[in-house]
């Protein structure tokens, strides 16, 4: 029984944001909780000149509506893993394995777990799908 | 405590199509049910000559990760649904009310109630959104 935490933005959400939060969810165990956290469209916006085709409320609520989710924040800044570590108490920290070694720093503070992302599947392809 | 069935498409899950099947499971009451038939891609290409962006195994299993769901089941030609409401002791039949008077055949089997829709938001909006 863990409390695991994961970050990432959920626009367009499909079935590769839903495995993976499947998995880091199994990664809890019985009992366990996890904490997704959501970035907000203006972290995206100031920190990656991002512009999500869904607003933060709705990407938000769509996350927290599912089965596996049991906890979401905002993300609003890059230095907030470390006091959310803390603040949830958090055991094992999740990404996908397009993050694979960026988030060794945590690891003086909990597990890091980078999962295999789902081939092929992301909210990038979609809308290059649908623009061609 | 009542029996709930609706029927969709949800391609590019989005927030309407979250708080139709919430206010449908507010409907069946606490230890209600909510059943919901995901379209097919056979259905939705043969019937209405429409070509979903997600398949209807990602579609399908979105929509069963949901809390607010109980069970999913393949909507696969118009003639099921006097069937299924026979099949799944159907109370309460939901759907939007862009379907407003067509389905009220069923009223003979159980309650329909149409719900209103979420004004601006839909999969063809997106669609059109990403595309523009």
């Amino acid at each position: 029984m863990s409390n695991v935490l994961t970050y990432g933005t959920f626009d367009l959400f499909h079935i590769g944001h839903l495995r993976l939060l499947e998995r880091a969810k199994a990664l809890a165990g019985e009992n366990g909780k996890l904490i997704v956290a959501v970035s907000t469209d203006e972290f995206n916006w100031n920190a990656k000149q991002k512009k999500c085709a869904i607003s933060y409320e709705e990407r938000a609520t769509i996350v927290a509506a599912l089965r596996c989710v049991d906890q979401v924040i905002p993300e609003e800044c890059w230095e907030q893993k470390t006091t959310d570590v803390e603040k949830y108490n958090v055991d094992i920290f999740v990404m996908g394995n397009d993050w694979e070694g960026k988030i060794d720093f945590l690891k003086s503070q909990c597990e890091v777990v980078y999962l295999p992302r789902a081939e092929g599947i992301s909210s990038t392809q979609i809308k290059t799908d649908l623009r061609g």
